[in-house]
């Protein structure tokens, strides 16, 4: 098109200027698929997925929800049976299988030739695969570009280890602090399988841990990643169930081995080029980050303690940064993209 | 039989038994006044207090709302401003007045003869009063009964007192210990005066922290509270605000000086004959506890830790177990009534 | 005095008139079953049942969810396998299974010497059932005391025919009148099974119109309630899914014959002596309702229009009013018990 | 830029094809400015100018609330107080200032210059004002594209109209109809000035209707347009107030002159080229609207009748099709931009 000018949109002279907005170049757009889109996580995947300027949805697979739709604007995708699915005929897959059922399509799709990022867990760090680089990139962006296979991470792990990977990084958490992590999910973290405990007349007006006595499957991904990054602490995480839809917010109290002038620098010297995330000097609130691809950080020094200790916020969207549009982001980076192309934000 | 002291009913003699539910005991009631009566927790108050087998709701006072109503079922009560409320005429008088705003009407009712259950902080512990007794009954009765004036609880100091009195009293918690708490509660905790950031449409679908940095007025009352059992503890408490209208939940990360074999066993013992404590297996829920003034107590020892640690989990309804319930719970002691009498169970 | 049935309670003798309140009358305590116990009606009237002072819930039965129980203060009930109940054992059953299943086991339950009352759709009016007494006390409380079997009306035809009836019975509906009626219910209403449709992230801001193309099941057992009491109107009705969890409000259009010098009029007088009936200045709210079994009607006569019209508005506990607490008002009729007793108003 | 070649996009050889999206068409830029920002509807216009196009957010005047800020990504405006802004420093002003204060802020605009887009009902039809034109495009958009000032359709009458007009154009209502419409809006559209029956703890849970008896604000305005278009129809229109943040449903039923083959065919035949309406075959839900400013109408012929009926629902967002959107709307159309530019769909 606009290399070899022959497309419809040409700069010649005598153009409307209030028309070239719509030029579109349509150029080298990537073939992808989806399996598992009926989640929703996977719901949303396609939703960003219909709007990237580069990826073209091929197909969307669904197992109970096959013929259902999700739209974007005018657009919309109809879910397949997965065995219906082409996997050669995309260049990048993205699995939203459950957790125990992606790996042995990720092989599949591999096998096809195709790339993929795997927003379920078998592939993540602490689940005993080695070798599978780790979707965080505001952590390390490294492994990612010239990877075939990615783990995207988990929604809690997201929002966690951002909040603890500058303060580790930068040597301020004491060996073996014993670090306290409680943190809220919307009801979305649970998908959308028909659950009695998930109906809005059980949910509406609730709040409850789950979870408890530090066993959640998302334990072993946030000490490996930890680890990772040399950190040496202990995690003590106790989910909860908010009566909302969609976001997380963690909030984490961390032995430091000193106080710290401002609380916000290691996050501000972290992340200053990170376009998505935000160090805000407020604790943040789900509606500042619900429907945005971002981590919205905060931190402060608690009064009144013996002990240098940072209390430290993180709130994210459970279906964007910690699912969708992070895995989005890993494509971008994957294909030489823009990393926020198609991201919201 | 009640004549005769035979103890039972007996449906001998012409008697419809049908019919005998229906006899009253109306005898000896105690004539009450509430100050402050239009926030949430006074017209939770005035609710209980109409239903009331033993007190009567003689007056009830407010400032901005006077003239409104509050309703209990057929019977109702009309606000009054605070100069037309007569203090002697009740044997009884709840101050529910805004915190700072009390001490000076607690002290006008008590000149009047009347004896006073103030629901404000204004004579809490660590607030620079002493003497006056703290109404929490579970953890010490001994002062409510004959005193003329009681210390009503905060909403946050009883959940979190009534999870830790037992670990601190039966020396389970370690000297010196770093307890992390967080706390979510509904927004009526927030009372009812018209402010934007508690309109339906900031709240819905929002959770965040608020008074951050350990430095919520709540804590003097707590600190003071442990310092009074014994307990040598740091707090670092962060307080949540969750879109419910009713309800506080506390998650609390104890350090032990020791494994414990039966994380509830502490609570089982210190509560076992408390009607208004439900010791649990599972972590408790806002929906098991709201409209009752109960708490409801759990605790799970984490795994994969390198120290003794409680997860501890208590609920209750902040308007009846945190203020209303409670206050009335107190005037049943003052009064020699059954404790538990009009309290919601 | 009782004994001597003086009438009233007085202190003499050496009792303790602070505890006179808890002489319990626990004489002639009717033995009550429950079918189909685990259902939003169903825990609610076991709740009831469990609180009443006169009857005594001797089983409650459920399907999915036996062994699951339901609590009331200190008391609850465990749910047991329809097979495993002794229908004989009580005089008296609520049958609150699925509509379609019901009529099977009234029969059972008749056979075996109780008398029922069925909160199904099944033996109502207009569903090809005749000589069944429909328990709708306000409307017609004749057949119910002498009855074996009643009818509980539907949640929206008890909020609905409440606002007609009066207008009917005055003779203030043209006849041949359009009646357009738009209501709106929790979701309490569409039962606890698992759906994906009413999850939390579904229904949590959401609204939207249901069974809608006048179809709606509860359209005969209106149709049929208003023929019986001489209406000749026809009814457009409309259904609509509020995210709440419980409460019904229906706005009526109503072509009247002439104009109302006072709109609540019709309503005051119908209703001047029904202790569950509220008819109010102000339209009613859901919150003016929830958790009381009663009905709050209010109507207004609408300017600008160019015939005579009303409209009129009734909000009910679709849970209370619409099924279990009506179903204790029924069975205390039937039992010659006082009508509201156990009933929360 | 492109057209003289000197930018920092040029299309020679040797471009990576992956940057491309991102040349900026940043011509012709047209400066607007924001009169009463800072209310729901006045943010979220500023949050969709600061995205748009073509249009750049100059200023942003509040009172109560000026030095707050509103976001988009990573862009933010400052409110400043309205005697602040430089009114012809704009070639567009919006105005949101609350009914009655802005006529005066309209005349300032267009006497310094600028084109007018009011939010507030001072200019609507039926206020009293001629000779401005309406701003709901699919009804009429004659007037539009030349006009100095436009006055944006509130609401109600936005999702009313588009559920009324076709029927009305083609000849299918019959003379003198009486229409009964029920309407539910999320608490948006109430402002978020501080009010105490807007708190969360009063609206959550809760339904209600408001404006009772025909006397809504808006009846004025619908008239006005019903009988522009040709209409002769009597309107009894009865708003409620749901407790979600967003999203108005109307139900309408609208007596006919005959039944409807195909009850979809009138809105089908005519918005069959509007991009911004969609006619379905389900009743719509308020989730398939919130965040787009698109109008979803569905329509049934009710069973059961004995004359000819139709049951139309309209869905829009309020603050969009119901307000910001629509004005970005009718902007695009007065400075002939492309219609849907900047407005999400």
């Amino acid at each position: 098109m606009l290399l070899g000018g022959s497309g419809e949109a040409t700069a010649s002279g005598g153009i409307d200027p209030s028309r070239m907005y719509y030029y579109a170049f349509v150029v080298n757009t990537i073939p992808v698929g989806v399996l598992g889109a009926s989640g929703y996580a996977g719901r949303e995947l396609c939703s960003l997925l219909m709007q990237h300027p580069r990826f073209n949805l091929a197909f969307a697979t669904a197992k109970d929800q096959r013929g259902d739709e999700v739209k974007a604007g005018s657009r919309h995708v109809e879910f397949v049976d997965g065995a219906a699915a082409d996997l050669s005929s995309a260049a990048l897959i993205f699995s939203a299988l459950p957790h125990g059922t992606s790996r042995e399509w990720v092989d599949r799709a591999t096998a096809a030739g195709a790339r993929v990022v795997d927003l379920s867990a078998d592939l993540r760090p602490g689940n005993g695969t080695k070798g599978i680089p780790y979707g965080l990139p505001e952590l390390d962006r490294s492994g990612i570009a010239g990877a075939d296979v990615v783990a995207n991470p988990g929604c809690y792990p997201t929002a966690i280890l951002l909040a603890l990977a500058p303060l580790i990084r930068q040597g301020l958490v004491a060996a073996g602090a014993q670090i306290v992590i409680n943190a809220s999910s919307g009801v979305t973290g649970a998908g959308n399988a028909p659950r009695r405990d998930m109906l809005f007349a059980e949910v509406s007006g609730d709040y409850r841990a789950y979870g408890v006595g530090n066993c959640h499957r998302h334990l072993a991904e946030m000490r490996s990643s930890i680890a990772a990054i040399g950190g040496d602490a202990s995690l003590l995480f106790t989910p909860h169930l908010l009566p909302v839809a969609r976001g997380i917010l963690a909030t984490l109290a961390v032995p430091l081995v000193r106080d710290l002038a401002n609380p916000l620098r290691p996050f501000l010297e972290a992340y200053a080029n990170e376009p998505l995330i935000e160090v805000v000097a407020e604790p943040p609130s789900l509606r500042d980050v619900v429907h945005r691809s971002v981590a919205r950080i905060s931190a402060v020094a608690p009064s009144g303690l013996d002990r240098p200790m940072l209390l430290v916020f993180s709130a994210i969207d459970n279906l964007l940064k910690g699912a969708a549009g992070q895995a989005v982001q890993n494509a971008n980076i994957m294909f030489g993209l823009p990393e926020t192309m198609g991201v919201p934000s």
